[in-house]
């Protein structure tokens, strides 16, 4: 490819991962969780560690799902077991780097704060750090094969049922 | 239109849609108010509503302004006769998602934070939630004929005066 | 230029400078801080100022490099001679404004903030703002140089020592 079209292929892809990155947010941001494991693949993985564990290469993470079918069972067991206070998501996803891509697949990476809002309106930033991403194109649309998500704090706050 | 330019059209489309946000952002950001009405149409409506409202359909705004006129209004009154502690915001505004498009309109949704500060350094969350916007073409230039600020939180400062 | 391929010029132009904004901000929040002066020309100016200072056209900055010796000097005494609790950043770039083009330079805005993870995990909005750069082509890849970070707020932490 001439370098013009590299930057145009190079700004298309962003510009879809991004997408996806913004609909997968207001996904969760608009409480539709049930839409949410329609983001990744049928055997991905979603998982939840902290920086330090991940930097130290511990496996250990917060949570951990692998396939649908535990994701579907994450937002089931709280829709219908977990008895939690009513609050809100609000993610800002930043622009996407895109780490290394084959034909098939792409690492992505991108950064994200989380601000909550708990049923009497207080504020804050409940989570920050970054989405590694495993990405595949599944019939003309972007989805996941695998994300990690990396919080920078190990103070974890209990109330960590909503996904990240 | 073959895939191929599909994307490059909706590539383009949310590009265009976030320089909007951005430019907006930055011009409440730079206090420069009085240039903030020429973002909507002539007929334009703003609106800021808690999420509680929204989401159960009561119409009760917060901030209510249709046409340009009462925009202008705003400022000035905010100008002139409003008493208030100086500060500024910070806008972050999240990708734009394009819920539905018609040749002449695009319905649209972003998130945002508004990070404050006071006069005396003070930073803090000031509020969060979601742009939900019906954004037109204007000869080349994409406004506002709706934007729709959705709060996630309940809880409002009383210090709302600079336009979200 | 038609005008399609002026907004194909102008979304590859911002794609690019995102691009740039976000591999900044990674290499900064992954501790690889000895790469950060490689996103400034030779000669590449980096300042941290106070929006209050800034406005007034007064020059004092909080921090001043100009060349990339002073960039390579600044991450070299915080590696080895500072002391202080360790901390992690998370950058959050807003998406950027192209204020003024030559064929051999962009004149750029974009927002930002920064959330702040100290290593007992206590998290805080550290800084937000405003980066304005001066963004040149260096055989193909973008980098900066000029980047001003002006400060909202005039109340500077004294644990400033990683760059933002």
């Amino acid at each position: 490819m001439s370098p013009a079209s590299d930057i145009a292929h190079d700004c298309a892809l962003r510009s879809r991962i991004e997408a996806l990155n913004t609909d997968y947010a207001h996904c969760i941001d608009d409480d539709r969780l049930e839409d949410w494991p329609g983001f990744f693949t049928a055997d991905g993985c979603y998982r939840v560690i902290t920086r330090e564990n991940h930097d130290l290469g511990l496996p250990i993470s917060l949570i951990y799902c692998a396939g649908k079918g535990m994701l579907n069972d994450r937002i089931s067991a709280m829709r219908t077991a977990n008895v939690f206070e009513p609050h809100t998501y609000c993610h800002v996803v930043g622009a996407a780097s895109v780490l290394a891509s084959t034909g098939a697949e792409h690492r992505v990476r991108a950064n994200f704060t989380v601000t909550r809002t708990m049923s009497d309106g207080a504020m804050s930033v409940f989570a920050c750090g970054k989405y590694l991403d495993r990405v595949v194109d599944d019939a003309g649309r972007l989805i996941l094969a695998e994300r990690v998500v990396v919080l920078d704090s190990r103070r974890i706050d209990t109330l960590l049922v909503i996904p990240l």
